[in-house]
């Protein structure tokens, strides 16, 4: 077993703190990670929290971990000791299924996807550790290279802020000649922005914050809509080919899907924990859609890093201690952070 | 103008009564049709009733048109005297615009679209009057060709029902190795069996109806599902590539969307008033979709109608004559009808 340091909370009130506890030692496949930045992720707070009721304590959050391999399992044939490797939100799945071999490991239709923290291994007992930690272990499988040009702490939300908004770029084909609108301008949103540029979108920012105007303009957006001004609002009416919704907070979707043209889509990569409502004539009379997205698998990850790679593209962030990590917290929901807290791993003594 | 017969209401808790009223001249590019079947669609009793709150009257409803042509303008190229043509939902459009160009009228960008009736014409002024009356004045581009070989009372309910289905499945590309659900059994429910079933599809039929059992499986379903039945509900978890759902009365969104497999979608050609409450979790978890389709363009309608001839596909109908049909709107409003009432214009005196 490896002795490892980590923060962590024991129960839905706690604050996170440090905690020593055993990875299992590398079996033939595994590769050893040093932990070098890890991103705070909003739903490390949910689940520290026990806000969404499947909580299992202890807990080490993090998904969106960066480092270099230091060990490797005799079987190992991707990295080699020194490599950089990044781990999301997912560290195993049944790897049979249609959709595993498709590459698509968080739809595992045996249900069997491990996520990286608050999840069991596939034993069915073993409780997952994530990020907020000095080392993890690691089937290679679902360890994926990090390119040697992009700064370090700027790659680790990439791992799931970057992915989950790449996804859905991807798979609706979203680019050149598309209008997509952004909803939310934070972790997620900024992301969004970024690569729907990059891809040669017309991007506009939705947000009902007028002060984050220069702000999305700098990260691509070419147009800013104050979503409180009633007039700019009626001036989207069937406007877009895409929306792409960051927003997890309640909101009114019949404004949004009037923004969609005729059979736009309007993606939902957060989701309030309310039911939504919706005006469903509206999705009717001009054949709109209305759909989810969820994080992306472990190739679609790899081809977002490399892309990243090759554009330049990486996370806004604000690099802290691990000590700040719960006043961190405090500042993520209030929305106080451009646009990704990441813990520097070295401050975990 | 050409004196015309009707059964029309003046207000909206009228009965349908004879009226007499007059089209317009036969312009260079109409066509005139005597209409020899109209079907009965649950929307006139909407508008006829004033429930949409857009009813003009007089209203003349019907929009499920085939008959004869039996004179033609002198511009006329698609059609000559003695053709068999339908109208379905729409007259005319701006024609200009992107979406028309395209053949998708309905919808017309510059939201100049024509309906048959309870609608007024581009002059912005006459009203429209529609398929419950003796002949019809359309500019020939909006009236499609009706295949020879199909029985004239069971191809007008193809003009709405048929197009509204067919639609979708064409946009969507169901067809062989998908598995799909449609959700109600009657005037849009059995047309979505007949022409998934037709295309390939392994098509499940899901009703609160036992009885229908029967039916639905002479209609092309495979299987049949109680959806009051708790066990047979959960066993469809995660299992359709789409649901078609015509249901307009208020229903269970969760229930359905958990049927769907990982980007599966539902299809919504039937809406109820209120509001849609769902929960975003079953979008958002395994990417699936939430989309309406609204009727059909006119060269999708010509393809519909030619489809059905080919392969042999009619509406199931009762036919009525028109002195009858406010007995037959309550038994629409009581689904006692397989599967739509149509009125035999040669009834019309």
């Amino acid at each position: 077993m490896i002795p490892t340091k980590s923060y962590a909370v024991h129960s839905a009130t706690d604050a996170l703190a440090p905690w020593d506890f055993e990875r299992r030692d590398v079996k033939p496949h595994d590769v050893l990670i040093e932990i070098l930045y890890c991103g705070v992720c909003h739903s490390d707070i949910h689940q520290v929290r026990g806000e969404w009721g499947n909580s299992m304590y202890p807990m080490v959050p993090g998904h969106e971990i960066v480092g270099k391999i230091t060990q490797v399992g005799e079987h190992v044939k991707k990295f080699k000791v020194g490599d950089l490797a990044g781990i999301g939100c997912m560290v195993d799945s049944c790897r049979e299924c249609g959709q595993c071999k498709s590459g698509y490991e968080q739809f595992c239709e045996k249900g069997q996807t491990v996520f990286t923290y608050n999840s069991r291994e596939r034993d069915g007992k073993t409780l997952t550790f994530g990020g907020y930690s000095n080392q993890i272990v690691c089937d290679e499988a679902f360890v994926v290279k990090v390119p040697a040009n992009l700064p370090l702490e700027k790659v680790a939300p990439l791992l799931c802020a970057g992915i989950t908004t790449y996804s859905p770029i991807k798979q609706w084909g979203i680019g050149k000649g598309h209008k997509v609108a952004v909803l939310g301008l934070g972790g997620l949103g900024h992301m969004a922005v970024k690569f729907a540029a990059s891809m040669g979108a017309e991007v506009t920012m939705l947000s009902t914050s007028p002060s984050k105007e220069a702000d999305a303009r700098k990260l691509g957006a070419t147009h800013f809509v104050n979503t409180k001004e009633r007039d700019q609002v009626r001036a989207q009416r069937n406007k877009f080919d895409f929306i792409i919704d960051t927003v997890s907070a309640p909101h009114n979707y019949d404004m949004y899907l009037n923004m969609l043209k005729t059979r736009g889509a309007m993606i939902c990569v957060g989701i309030p924990p309310e039911p939504i409502s919706l005006n469903g004539f509206l999705l009717l009379g001009q054949n709109r859609i209305l759909t989810g997205s969820s994080i992306g698998g472990i190739p679609e990850t790899q081809e977002m890093l490399d892309y990243c790679g090759e554009h330049n593209i990486t996370s806004d962030v604000e690099v802290i201690d691990i000590k700040d990590v719960n006043e961190a917290y405090e500042r993520v929901l209030k929305s106080d952070v451009k646009y990704r807290f990441v813990i520097d791993m070295a401050t975990l003594k």
